[in-house]
Order: structure tokens, then sequence, then C-alpha cells
């Protein structure tokens, strides 16, 4: 048994708000269980140097973690001066991530930044972090379509992110924090709508793990994946 | 008549909704129109080195903004590696304001950081943030008495703040975006709830302004902070 | 009777020395008492990027303390790699306090930068460095018009500041460290020649004030203010 | 047929020189075709606060790149003040490999830093620094059981890691620069000598990729990692 | 002829003025021509990490230019976030220098540190702080002296500096900014009263310049140098 | 007799290795004794913009140490965020000392950065960067010439360095760190070929040193520079 009482199969209640951010052409705040990430994507017509007259879009994200969003409570990076190591490793994947359904030539030269803020973190912020932004990028592009900067939202696909991990040997689905913390191994995949891989992030936390545990926990993301997709097309109007 | 129809002595609507930061021990999020702010009080068993063994308390806040809080999206501080100016002004100001309410001998050796977010900007972040703050750090007092750590909760008083401005020559109290841009002057007051100044921030923004337009934004100041008093006593069920 | 043997309402010494700094256009050495700043005024024929085109001029300021102006040496801002809070707030505030003063349509797309530079630090330092900053101001507009480069000197009025505090309950001008440190309340007010406010930040230090406490500041600014005038109008030779 | 005239499931020469950092008590040169890495670890008797009094030790990993190891030069980290996101990513990587092999109880309270700084890159150099960083290390704990620090060599298993590819829809292994830039999804595994997966991380360059193909890449991996392991065996005298 | 109408070996005319700096322990103006420097030295009753426990005292410095010290106005340190590797150079420099007189086991734990701040510049800014901190080290010594914290000055000589160089193939003393610009060669020579070598720092400005060239600045220099302790036995009271 | 059994007029042995860096245009390592620098000359067809339209090219030189290229692990520059006021001293000498050989009007509008990378290091690693960069940068000229950018050579002369120092009394040629850790002075001579002087920096480590001492200093180094320049032709191939 799961400490949630979940079964190994079971994602945490999902709940995506959308228009939160006032002023971005796009936004929502996502929940996943006790997790919450405000995701919000703001529109520019330029882009950056490298891709200037190249006809091509382009798609970028930040994360932060407001300071309490912890048990204990974090530095603030702006005080610090500077953004962690996992910071910059968690916009660098979210960016990825988006860029792999953005279909940038149709785009044209324009930027989208996804903003990605967690108000409250048990566990799975950055898996959080990419379904909302898939949410407020589509809201975002829908804004573009109606105000006639684009004929049609540029997005080939879903694409969504569960983490897994192993737990007393076997693979359970969408850790919180708890179960994070005892995991032997973590995992965070990235699916399309369609089912097909986009980023797959395994870690073993103590001993390694093994090729049987690694499939079972690709298996568990599928489903949980194809979930999460149903409600980004829930709340995009889909 | 003012742009959003309110009288110039008319609050906008304000809503505090505590318990928000789940794993702070005091925390709200505060609408002033629209403009929202995530106060959050984190309580810490030690002081700065400048206190230890002096048997006092110490209070400090931390100010941030998302980036897309505002009508154009900003750069986000910890990515520039540095906190703007205006940040660091706000954050020192928040500070000293509710230090002025707070007996730090009977708080003892202990800290309190408040961090202040602003999700969406619409004027007034700064008042928002000190207003909110006062119920987050109350609810962090109670929280400290509620686990023995306190037998009372060492707060003076309340303290709140309100800004005012000159606009077209007449003084209107609690100024959104769209009036705070067209100011001839604007000014932050912090009362406390007896009515005694704390704070009183008064800057020409283009012509200078005279002493009487002055202690007209005064007198509406002293009525505002009353009612923001009455809201923060409910939401700290006092 | 106040430490210094003052009366209440008694400025301290105050003395202007002009073309201190060789290579400025403009610049001054203000002594307030033991305070000593170096104000100079630097010209530039081009504006920051967000004025460009737009046919107004831009005047900004910039602050520092040598290490060694205060009774125990400071970090260096410079070795440390970052300004202070406090910095920043003072320079933003000089920089605001000119520019209202400041025709800057008739400057034409310039810009004047006033390094305001504490040599000997004995309170009031972000007061004298707006009087002399003034006086530097002047003396670069002359210079500018000297040299053609404008018609007349684009300044619509003085601009002067001093402080105030309440120590043992009663109102005092122009404290000096050892009175500030004791202040239960201090404010800066920054005045024009006209009388007309500028700018008022009052805090209080401890206990909060009343408001009879901070019209008595603001009385005894007004006629300080006056006094500071006239040495500026000495000062540049009008 | 691929650039390099190499079959899918072929390594590039691999040759690893140790003793090159003379003063390092562990160190290596490892070229994997074009790509060099020079690995130094560095033993210290004390380890970070947090594990002070835990009797565990610990091993950590920094990563860097000369200037001009690629085609075109890049900037140098150090003048430019900060270390990139893809730095920290690949630093964070290498310590979190090697620390799954270590057993850091029997280490005792020491610290290993693995210094892997690359002189030429031709693809594959966070692969390389890894399986070089484990010969580093294994020599360095072989200095600390020469001089007595230890009773034996504190490591688990080895630990080595090998870049696959999707090239023209096909699974390949090992891929330098020119393969890099072309490929449709590239991945990195790590893996213990007995087979065991310590980090995968596999990502879409351009269109998502399929289960299939991911599965054809952890094939290749796995043997490329083989022979890597004969080669550390052989490097450092086992 | 030389611009300023000087024989080549005509020092210019040379200021110390004392007790400049009002808090510090010692301090001095130093005027060398046009060039200004405020020297100051700060007393603490510490020494860094690195000497605790030797009985050895410590004396180092920092040097900075007001931003418009020079014809055109240069960034302020502070604001850029960095020392130049110049300011580095240089303060560097004058910390050595210094420290090859002290009888640092004579002086004890304790710090100097020596603040050399030039407020206006027209050439040989380094050479005036060497000259100008030596005689503010005096100064402070001589207040330890006087307050019973040390039985006697523990400087074992005076140091002095002196800029020279090769314009128009002929070695000239005490560069002013325009002969500077011009030169050839400069260096930099820092001598002992005994007239001894502390560091000589020579450079070719255009082409490599002649062993008989550098030994007639030698020459120059030690005779500026002879003067320049002459001032410095005045300033101090010897 | 020297630590090391050297008379005091020998080098150490000096190996120089081209074509290291297999991207750069110009590289070698050079190597003297146990102190290793690795050399690598980057090409650039534009200039910074202070030599914009001048029709004058530009040498710079940036430096680096390994972590554990010393006898303890140092920081890396880059994690911690700035270059080491030794590090920015070091690679401005380089810069000047090249640039002294270099007929810049002959080069054109281009640009060459010399990355002087210490992989061991044994003291001189300053002059062996000099030395080995006069490779890396005839090199990466030939390069230019073979490729029709430049029509011959832009090197008006070699340029090499070496350190002296004075060790019991007696000046002695090239200091391993052994000998530099104890040495009254050192000094580092950058020459000519043809036996002029391009730089001089003599620095007393304890007491002051005579001239009599400097002078034979620099007699020793013109021959190990004269050694230096033999190395460098073979090298290069002349």
């Amino acid at each position: 048994m799961r400490p949630s009482g979940r079964t190994p199969d079971a994602l945490r209640p999902v709940v995506i708000e959308t228009g939160i951010a006032k002023h971005a052409e796009g936004s929502c705040l996502i929940r996943v269980g006790q997790t919450e990430v405000l995701c919000a994507a703001s529109v520019e017509t330029r882009v950056p140097p490298f891709l200037r007259n190249t006809g091509l879009g382009w798609v970028t994200a930040e994360y932060g973690m407001l300071p309490r969003a912890t048990h204990t409570r974090g530095d603030r990076e702006a005080a610090r001066g500077k953004q962690s190591g996992r910071t910059q490793e968690i916009q660098r994947l979210i960016g990825r991530s988006l860029r792999a359904v953005v279909d940038r030539k149709a785009m044209g030269e324009m930027s989208i930044t996804l903003d990605c803020d967690v108000l409250n973190a048990d566990g799975g912020t950055r898996c959080a972090s990419i379904t909302g932004a898939w949410v407020a990028l589509h809201l975002a592009f829908q804004h573009c379509v109606r105000h006639n900067i684009m004929s049609q939202v540029p997005l080939t696909d879903h694409v969504a992110a569960i983490s897994c991990g192993v737990v007393n040997g076997e693979a359970v689905l969408d850790l919180d924090y708890q179960e994070d913390s005892a995991a032997e191994a973590d995992a965070n995949f990235v699916l399309t709508g369609g089912g097909a891989l986009v980023e797959v992030q395994a870690t073993a936390e103590g001993a390694p793990f093994s090729e049987a545990q690694f499939l079972a926990m690709l298996d568990l993301a599928r489903d949980g994946v194809a979930d999460l997709v149903a409600r980004q097309k829930a709340a995009v109007g889909l």
C-alpha cells in the first residue's frame, strides 16, 4: 500500500484552471495533488538573434519555486543572485519538451516564453509544469489565432509528463514528496498525445535498477500521460 | 470620475484568503482589485548574527513579482542574477513596516521571513504586500502560540498600507495601474490600527505637489487603512 | 538641548565648493557639518534606449560611499560585487528629485549622470547629495550654454533636501549621526525653491509617530530648505 | 553507412592514459575518438556541512570545457562569470553516476572531487567524463588504501556511460559530433559493470521517437558499456 | 621639451594633506600635479583566517577611482558588479609594496586596510596611491602607539613609488596623462627610503625598449623617490 | 646547489608539441619541467568595437588553471563566478606581450584569442604561457597565410618569457614551485628574439632587493630567452 492509499497506477487528482495570470496570452494553474504550478505564456513578436531571418519561431521556458513552496523555506534565487543547477535543468527540459510538438515554421518568427512558477510543491513539479505549460501554450496560440496573428494553432500534438518511481521494489506512478524521498529510482517521462517518447530521464537514487523495473515504469507512464492529455483537452476546449 | 468609476475615497474590493501556502506557518492571498499577492510567513528558531544573545526576535521580508504579473513580461530576477533597486526598496519597506508593530522582546530569539510574491499586478502591490504580510505574520504567531513556542501573539497593533495619488489635481485613494500611470503624485501610507504613522512616502511624478494635496492624501489614507484593518481582523479571526 | 548644542531648527554649517572634479562639466564638494559629498555631473550626447527619438533628455544619479567614510570601515561595494539596497534606494531618490525640476524637453536628447560620492559621513548624506547634485547639474548646464549646446539652463526651479527627526519627542532639523541613531522617527524632505514638495519619506524607527510630529518636521524642513537654496544660489552665481 | 564508416554498434577507439594530472591522487586522460577529457580526482579529509558526523563520505564532480575544445571558440565560463545550464546539468550527472557505485559508509567522512575537463570535443564528452572519472576515482581510492587511509577500495562496481542516437531512423552507438548534429534522438546511458541501469537520458531532437527505437538504443548501450568496462579494468590494473 | 614644460627629471608639485578621512586611524590626500588620491588606513584587531595564531599582522589595500576622476566618465565598478582587472592589479601592487616595509611580527595579529580612492586622475595614480598609503599607514601606526596598542611604529623603512617613461626616445620622470598616452614605454618603480627595490614594472607600449632606456628610467626613479620620501617625512612629522 | 640540482643559469627541459587543440587554427602544449600549458589560438574575422574601421587587428589572451593543476585543489573559477585578480593580471600580461611583436596593421581587422590553460603547474606558468602562445599565434598566422587570408605572417619578432629569482642571495633562472616559494625576490622577463625588453616585473617577496641582484637576474633572463626562442623556431619550422 502506498502512503497515500493509492494503487501503483493511480494518478493524484488533477485540476487545471485557466486564465489565472490576467495579463498573459495564455495561462493556467495546474494542481496535481498538493502540487500547484502557475503556468503563463507570453507572446513576443521577435525571436532571439540566432533565429532572425530563419522564418522559425521560438518557444522557451523559465521555472521558479516560491521560497515557501516547500516544507522548509528555501533561498530566493533572485536574492542569492543565481538560479540553481536544478532550476536550470528543469527549465531546459520544459522548453525542449514543448518545442517537440510545436511546428516552428508554421508559428513564424515569434517567441513564446512559458513561465512555470511553483506555488506549492509536493513532488512532480517539473512534470506538472510541462503538462500545464502545454495548456498555457495552446491558449496563447488560440489568442494569436483569434487576433489573426496565426491562421491556426501550430501544435502537432499534446505533450505531457509524469513521474514514476521504484518504491520497495515496485514501480509506482506519480510520486508525492514522501514517496519520492524513499524511492530507489525515479523517472520522468515526457510523452506525446500519440504515445511517442519526447524525453526519458531515469535515475537510480540508491542502488542501480533493472531493465524490467524501468519498463514497468514506462508502462505506468503511458497510461498516466493518456489521462493527463484528456485533462488538457478539457482545459483548452478540444 | 475615475476610470474605474470609483469615488475618490473608494477602495477597490479587498479579499483575503488564508492558508494558501500549504507548508507555511501563516499565509494568505490578498486581492485588492486585480492585484494579487501571496504572502507567506516562515518561522525559524534562530536569528541573524547581529541579534544573537540579545533576546530579540527578527522579522524581515522578501518581495518578488512573477515575470508575467504585469502587462508585458518582465525579466525574471533570478535569471538576471540580481534583484532590482525597486524590489529591494519594497522589501526593505515591508520589513520595516511590520517590525514597527512587533514586540521583538516578547517574540524572543526567533526569525520570521515574510515572502510577498505578486501573482497579478494592477497597482498598489507594495501596499497589498504589507497588509497581507500582517495577516500572514499574525497567523504564524498564532501557530507559535498553539505550539507553546510563545505565550501570546507579540504584535502591538495592526499595520496596513494604502496608496494615494493626485490625479487631475484631485487626491484619490487606492490607485490602479491605469491611474498610477497618469498620476501627478503618488504616495504610500503605512499606518497602524490606532492611526499612527509608520511610514510615509510621497513622490512627485511630474511637477511638485502642494502641502494641501499631500494632506488630502493623508486624510484619504487614514480611512482606507481603517477599512483594511477591519479585513485583517476578519481574516485572522479577531 | 541637542548633543551638538544646536537649537531644534538649526542647520549645521554648510559650505559648497565648486570645481572639485577637474574633468567634470559641473561639480562641487558640499559640506554639511562633518558630512562631505563630492558631486560631479557628466554630460553625454546620447540618451538611454527607452528615450531615443523622443526629444527628451535624461538625468540620473549614482551614489557611493568611500569605505572609510564611516565610523567603522564598510565593505567596498565594487569588491563585494553589488550595490546594497540602501545605495540603490538613495541613488534612485537623487535621480527622481533632480528630474522633478528639469525641463527634459528643453534639455534635448542628452544625458547627465550625477555621481554623489560620500567622502565623510556624519548623517544626512542623501540630503547633502541632492542639494549638492543640483549645484553640479546647474554648473553642467551652464557649461552646455557656454558651449552653445543649449540656449539656456533647462531647470525650472531649485531642489534641495534636508533630514528631520523626532528626538525625545521633539522635532529637530538636520540630524547628525549621533542624533540619527537615537531618533524615534526620521524623515527626508525634498522641496523646490518655491516650497513645493518633491519627495517625502518618513519612517518610524521605533514606535509609530503622530501626525502632529510629522507636521512639525515638515515645518522645520521648509525653513531649512530655504536656507540651502540660498547657498545653492551663491554657489552657482545666481 | 555512418559518416565515420563505423557499423551501428561500433565504438570509436578508446584510450585511457593514467597519471596525467601530476598532483592529483588519481587521474587519467580518456580519448574516445577525437574527444579527450582529463579526469582528476582530489581527496580531502572533510565533508560538506550536511554530512558532518554522519559517517558518510562524499563524491562530487565538476565539468569544464576549454574554450577552444570546440569547432568555434566558446566563451570561457570563468570570464562570463557563471557556468552554463548545460555545464551544471553535466556535472550533476557525473556526480550522481559515480555515487551510485560508491559505498559511502565504507569510504568514511572524506570527500573526493572529480574534475572532468574537456581538452578536445567531438561528441560524447559527458559519457567520456563518467567513464574516465571512474578510473580517476578508483586510482584515488587505491592511493588511499596504499596510504592506509582506507582498508579497501569502497567501490561496489564499475560505472561507465555511452551515447546512442537515432540517425536516419536507425539506432547507432557512440555518436561523434557530426552524427550528433544530425540525430533525430539522442540518449545517454549510464550502466554498471553488472549491466544495471544508473541513469537514462533520452531526448527527441526533432520529432518524438518510438519505444522500439528506444529499446534498440538500450541494447547497443549495454554492449558498448561492457567494452568500456574492460578498458577501465585494464587502466586501473584489475 | 615636455608638454608641461618640465625637465626630464622634474617631479610635478606634490602636496600631502593629512587627516582628511575623519573617522580613519590615519589618512591623507596626496596631490601629484592634478592627480589626487585619498588614502585612508583602517585598523582592525583581527587577521584573515590564514594568519590566525601565527602572531603576524596583515596589511592590504583596495583601490578605486571615482567615475568622473577621468576625462570621460567611467562605469562605477560597484554598479557593474565587479572590479576591473586593472583595479585588481593595482590594489595587489599597493598591498605588496606596503607589506615590504612592515615588520608584521612586531605589528602583532592586527589588520590594516589601506583604501586608495582617486578623486582626480592625471596619470600616476597607482604611484601616488603607494606614496600616500605609506603616510596613512604610518599615521595609523602612530595612532596605535598613542593608544598603547603597539609599543612602536612597526615600519622598517619608507616606501614610495614613481612612474617613468620613454617619450620620443628619452627617459622622463613622473608622466602626466598626456605624456603617458604618448609614451613608448612606461614603468613604475617602488623603492624604499634606503633605495632598495621593492617592485619594478616596465612595459613596452609600442615597440620594445632597450636595456639602456630601462636603466635611464631607473636612475630617474631613484631621485624621484628620494624627493617623495622627504615629503612623507614632513607629512608624518619625522 | 639548487633543489633540482640545476646550475643557477640552467633552464628546465623544454618541450613544445604542436597541434594539440584539434579545432584551433594554431596550438601547442608547452612543457617546462613539470609545468604544462596548452596554448590555443582562435582566429575570428572581426575586431572589438573600439577597433572597427581602424584597419588594425587585435590579439588578446585568456588564462586559466585546471583546478587540480596544483598541489592542493583550487576552486574552479567558473564555479566561483569570477576570475581572480591573479588570473586577470596574467592574461593581461600575456596579451600585452604578444601584441608587442604583432604588426597589427599588416594583420588587418581580425582578432586572435590565445587561450593558455595550465594542465600541470610547477612554477613559471605565466612565462610558459607567453612562450607557448607565441608558437600558437605563429601557427595560426601560418594557417591564415595558407588560406590566403594574409600574405605573410605579421609578426615582427619572437617574444618569450622566463622567470628569475633571488634564492639565498643568489640570482637563479627558471624557478620551479619549490624554489619560488623560498625566493627573496622573483621576476618575470619578457624579451624579444632581438633581446629588447617587452615587460619586466620584479617583486620583493620579503626584504627589498638590490640593483645588483636585479641586473644579475636580467643577465640570466637574456640567455634563457635566447634558448626559448630557439625552441620556438624549431616548433614552428623556422
